[in-house]
């Protein structure tokens, strides 16, 4: 499908209208960014890797009934979604307490809980997107409180297929980062990326970091771990 | 009532038990303290003024049923209360947003809401007493969530009796903290204090401020204000 204009130049994708006004044209970089674009490098055939992740993580969803902005993949770096209109949340799902969270209630990072932990931060970078909560985002205007409570569930269920997608390829979910938009008919559909960029993933037998904290951390061979992640999900899950 | 041993020496409040097991003394002290005990002063007969102010909001609250600590005013400086085991969570509500939560959020201090914000914040001084959810705090182990669900029904309930008992003496309650405690059966209350010291109250009128605000930022006649919350009161409720 030919591009016409981009609509987002971000760093770690782009995102182009298409000749279809409800479809935009997703690709996928190989540039990696952290602590609030501080730190940044090229990582070969991350754009690759997130592309595939991501569009694997997607027909999961799909196929479990849970709405996203994912169609199909156009090419090893590019995807097709649905065009939305992006919700200014940031829905952080924990299976374990890791990182700033971790840090923050004074716990050992990927210390075991007893539940799901459910974040939302409001997603402002010139406010360094804010850890909020329901009432806050009600209060800001960015949600009713009906459609916070239908985005809390998508993620619950999120949570529940990937954390079988991942598990399947020998690979623990600990927390993973989601947003949502609203399709051209409002509904509230899943959008942005599933990878390794957003999620923190372990291997499950030896605990070995595979996404992006590697980068955070200057830990070695981040495209090598992103790879293992596409390689073992390619496996593991039948398109 | 003759008392035994200190069992809490806080700034603003020196907690003492009794010769009933169930029954603490609360002794309201003329210290005050900001920005986690960086700032700190005496302000003249703040204790009597807290001590009365928590007595009327208290009593209020158990004229419409709600379940605290309250037992009876002691004396000018003093109050018995049931004795608790504290929940280490604060519990603030706003009906407007002030304060750190305005400016994380972009919004000007005062901002009118369309709905009431109610936020946790987990008691670890140690921790900055950071701000968290249900999740984490069950996480953490610190209630179920059934009893945080108790707690914030407790909140909203507090909320609309303490708007009502100052909106009666001409005062717009902008935001309070309260905190919870187990009683001996197990039972959540509500226990600490009501006062000027965590609320924030604004003349309904003039929108002057009457509350711990003139203190964190150096306004003058912190004892005045704090004298005149607990005249009109005293004018506007009948005990």
């Amino acid at each position: 499908m030919s591009t016409k204009e981009m609509l987002v130049d971000g760093k770690g994708k782009k995102i182009y209208s298409t000749e279809d006004p409800e479809i935009v044209l997703v690709h996928y970089t190989d540039v990696a960014s952290a602590y609030g674009g501080i730190k940044t490098a090229s990582i070969k055939d991350k754009g690759k890797c997130n592309n595939a992740i991501s569009a694997f993580a997607f027909e999961a969803m799909t196929a479990a009934g849970i709405p996203n902005h994912f169609i199909s993949l156009e090419n090893e770096r590019e995807q097709l979604c649905r065009k939305v209109t992006m919700i200014p949340l940031q829905i952080i799902v924990r299976n374990r307490l890791a990182g700033t969270t971790a840090a923050m209630l004074g716990l050992k990072n990927g210390a075991e809980i007893s539940n799901t932990v459910f974040e939302l931060r409001y997603n402002c970078r010139s406010l360094g997107n804010p850890m909020i909560n329901e009432h806050h985002a009600v209060a800001l205007g960015i949600v009713t409180y009906e459609e916070v409570g239908e985005i809390l569930d998508l993620a619950k269920r999120t949570n529940e297929v990937l954390k079988d997608t991942f598990h399947k390829a020998g690979i623990e979910l600990v927390d993973f980062k989601m947003e949502c938009g609203k399709d051209a008919e409002g509904h509230i559909i899943i959008a942005d990326e599933i990878s390794p960029d957003n999620c923190r993933l372990w291997d499950e037998k030896s605990g070995e970091i595979l996404d992006k904290d590697r980068f955070r951390h200057d830990m070695s061979d981040v495209c090598i771990s992103y790879r293992t992640i596409m390689e073992r999900l390619s496996k593991s899950v039948k398109l």
